[in-house]
């Protein structure tokens, strides 16, 4: 079990029960869980606005998790300054839509929280090139973002590719920048995805949420997938 | 008590605690409240984006109130595709954004869901010039729309003067289109918003909400101040 | 026959053979016909974009008929110039993407081309208090522009009323700006709209271009409708 | 002499030299001007962008004169806050680009600082049915704003008409409005603005700084022609 | 001759007369040649917009040469939807405005339509790090799209090691992605793209519709600057 | 003191009274400086908007220093041209907001005035991929630009490696292309920056109009800077 505690579980809130948030808020908490993953999408970067602001301060008054926010969004600004009095513990904005990057990047280090940006499927890591640094987490697309009801799309097939360029990346820089993956993040490929360099696994429908198994017992088979995927390294 | 069931009463979802909405809309409905009125806004019409659709998707399993959307939303198509998909009585959406405004309304009206468009405060009546008698309803914004956390704004100083005259323009036309106000519609300004012609009161915490007395007693305030607004026009 | 000539008729190019346009623009220069009425949609006014700026070009080149532009654009300063560099009779732009409005009027006017403004359905004819002395037509929509495959689409209710209107207007203040129609202009409505003050008719598949009769018949039974409705008026 | 001093002239800071502005703003004083009508344009609601916030700073810092703002601009809050923290006597945005146009007037007005409208040429007074009587002054467009590089751009033909029509309905109302009057207000042309209703004239290089005559003796015509405009009312 | 066939002609639907196309295009047909290269602009990609959607539905269905698209547009998704609804062979789009690259290159191949992306001469290739695999074909713009009534704009001076070093790419990858080259691709030049790597090859008046010379005369000296070109590889 | 020459000093405007522009113009004039650096930025690309294009042609009548013209802007082509007609020496725009980058490069080239890109902090230098052989200068930003207001804001650390990274790239290419930097180019930092590779230093607040000494003594550090930077090299 040692070193497990290093992959991070994220389970989206997606997956939770709209309208009885808290109740299944607290169930994650009795597993053990402490990141919940809070997608924000304004309808502009996807069609798709799935939550709400006042719905996540509220969510906010009722636990202690961190927060893992991941702003799908086109005025990043204004998404990272909500977010900020609402009180989050990491803030992920894509690069896709960041015409100031270094700047909002600084904009959210300074308050003491933990800053990622996301790259889309197709997007190049030389947009990493002098930023690296300076950022806490990675996030990796698997899937397009906020096409989630596209139920055919699939996860990208240079997906363990690029995880493992950014790993070799990091290393190269003798960084400690942690790579979130997101998007389809199965039962089947999370060995593959850890095995390749994925520090944190944002968990949905076809993991800690797929059916016919409980939470808890869909918890430990994720577990039990992080440690092949580590052993295989 | 006859003929006051012609006001309606829409109590404001932002209202309800939103990581127990299940709860919450049942006690509604166990009051004999059977409309729920629900805010969309985009972060772009308003720096505010309280709801997100998933929340409203999932109410809609969970109760058979008729579901009021007033939407503040600049790209309104793809607002009224997304409520039409899950199933609305009523979506009202805001001229001012409205390019092909005809269009957006028989958008709606052709799928048999009521269709209403409203009014910013300084909105001229005269954008009803033509479209009035396609309407069901229209929604004049007593404060404006999707600044609800700037405290210190208050309704309109022209609200009844507004109302009074949209009112006297369906009843020259002979049509039956409602009124429907939204924004601090108080138990103290209720019987003057219905003497001058409203139709329809947007509820929240001013209101139905208000602290100091429960659900019930704060309907039955509004049940009062109604008459009395009645009564005296 | 007398005053009949008052009435311009303006087929509209869309209904020609699009692989085919110098036979059939010289096949309504047989029938007598003078102008050919454009329609320029940038696919942001409306999801369409039905005909480049290249085909227009090439269109001028062979034939001499008045072109009649009709822009349903955003841009409108871009497609204004690109209209004058063309060389064409009369541009209309619609009011309700124009900042600029007299502005607009003005670049067109100051070339000696003939400028006329377009109104969608709902738009109020307030938007015309000052500037209709400047003017030398008015467009009215009678459906909206640039969802012509909506199929479902038809005529809007208020077409009469709406024309009426602005006769009065223009005859009240001792005008002579012409009346334009535009949109489900059928043999069947014609005659309604001619008596309602309409001067210039769009001519597109419900009349010049109705199937089971040729160009000539359906020329003649456009007159016909013509002289019905100048009788009535 | 009685009366004139109800019109104000408003000297218009891009008639200065822009690279010696303090010299000329202590000229303006010294003629016993008390106002300084400052332009903000953003280069997207019109191709044009004279003078820059920083200017207006370090201006603020060398005068005591009242800054008239009039922006021409599409995002007015932004501006509208930068205007309030250099401490600004009244400003004026226009109402083409303005959404939530009650909530704007209130920012300005709720820090003390008189607000204003402008109206672009065409723009109907219908915009103004509810919003009158909250504000300080309306500025009457009487050219195309930030096409002053135009110089074919004449005053428009219904400026009297349009002043007129303001005139009576803030008298029908009973308001004390201003009506503010703007572009290529002339020697020629003041004391029919001002007969027909205009308060406040900004002034520019066709009366203030009309080439032929210095500053003062170019101010006496203005006043009398102000005198003969109060005079045929 | 053999391999020749390899290197595909895509003769520019722009070169043809625009009010006869269907003449023109089986005038193609008969030349044996088997594609129609067409450009959609969207007027705010660039400032052109030569062709219309109408125009390229009819085109259809006069001729079953391959369809080849090149989108220079801004809203991707919508002409995406236009091109596969008209039932087109291979759609280009650009990779300057594609926000979701990878979704927008999977909504066309879940078609069975073959896709490729678009680089504007600046572009580096580091934009083709994830996606090369996925794509059929690589267009590299030789000019800048969309000026080309421009004419002093002259092919770039680094079109051969452009081509180069996506071909070495592609080789080292172990991919079959043709490279498509569009912007002045003259009877001079032909030779090198080819000897470069260019696999198809755009033509236009300074190639296949030079004057001076018949069209079947042309296709010869293209034909034959190919085969020198895949003699000096 | 040979080679001193090469570095460019480049004062910022923005340091200069901007309401006695003309004398402290001839202030740097008499220090035997030759270049002027102005910013001008449109309220959109960043919250800021400092100077207005009018205040620059004013400039250009009262020295023949070279204009330096830095646009942080979102349309570049409108104010290329803007710079274009006022004639300045050197136009640098963002390379984040420019769709067609080589475009607007041979448009500033064409005219014979030189050409710049400018990269924020962030940007990878694979966006230069194929360009830099065209540009007579890039600039670097080593902060964030447009936010100068935010006092907080320091130097990228990341700022020698860039442009150690740059030059070298240059060097391999063998190009002349010279590197300019912007932002907190201090007197601290001056010998690292140039030792780094900087040929051109942006100076404001921290070198040349440091407060405690006057420009004289500054611009002597500035080079005393420069030397020691250049002797690290």
């Amino acid at each position: 079990m040692i070193g497990m505690s290093e992959v991070i579980l994220s389970p989206s809130i997606m997956c939770a029960d709209l309208v009885n948030l808290e109740q299944d808020i607290h169930q994650l908490e009795s597993l053990g869980l402490t990141t919940l993953h809070i997608d924000v999408i304004d309808g502009k970067f996807s069609p798709s606005m799935p939550l709400g602001l006042e719905t996540i301060k509220r969510m906010r008054e009722v636990t202690d998790m961190d927060f893992d926010i991941h702003m799908m969004t086109t005025d990043n600004e204004f998404f990272i300054q909500e977010m900020l009095k609402i009180g989050v513990q990491n803030i992920t904005f894509h690069v896709e839509t960041s015409l100031h990057l270094d700047h909002e990047v600084n904009l959210i280090k300074q308050t003491g929280t933990k800053v990622s940006v996301a790259l889309n499927p197709a997007t190049s890591l030389s947009i990493l090139d002098y930023l690296l640094p300076e950022l806490d987490q990675v996030c990796l697309m698997l899937i397009n973002p906020g096409f989630a009801t596209n139920k055919g799309e699939k996860q990208i097939p240079y997906a363990q590719q690029k995880i493992s360029a950014l790993a070799q990346l990091i290393k190269q820089k003798g960084l400690k920048t942690k790579i979130q993956v997101d998007g389809r993040v199965s039962l089947d490929t999370i060995a593959n995805l850890v095995a390749a360099g994925a520090d944190n696994l944002v968990l949905g429908s076809t993991s800690l949420f797929a059916k016919g198994a409980t939470l808890a017992e869909n918890r430990q088979k994720v577990l039990d997938a992080i440690a092949e995927g580590k052993a295989a390294k």
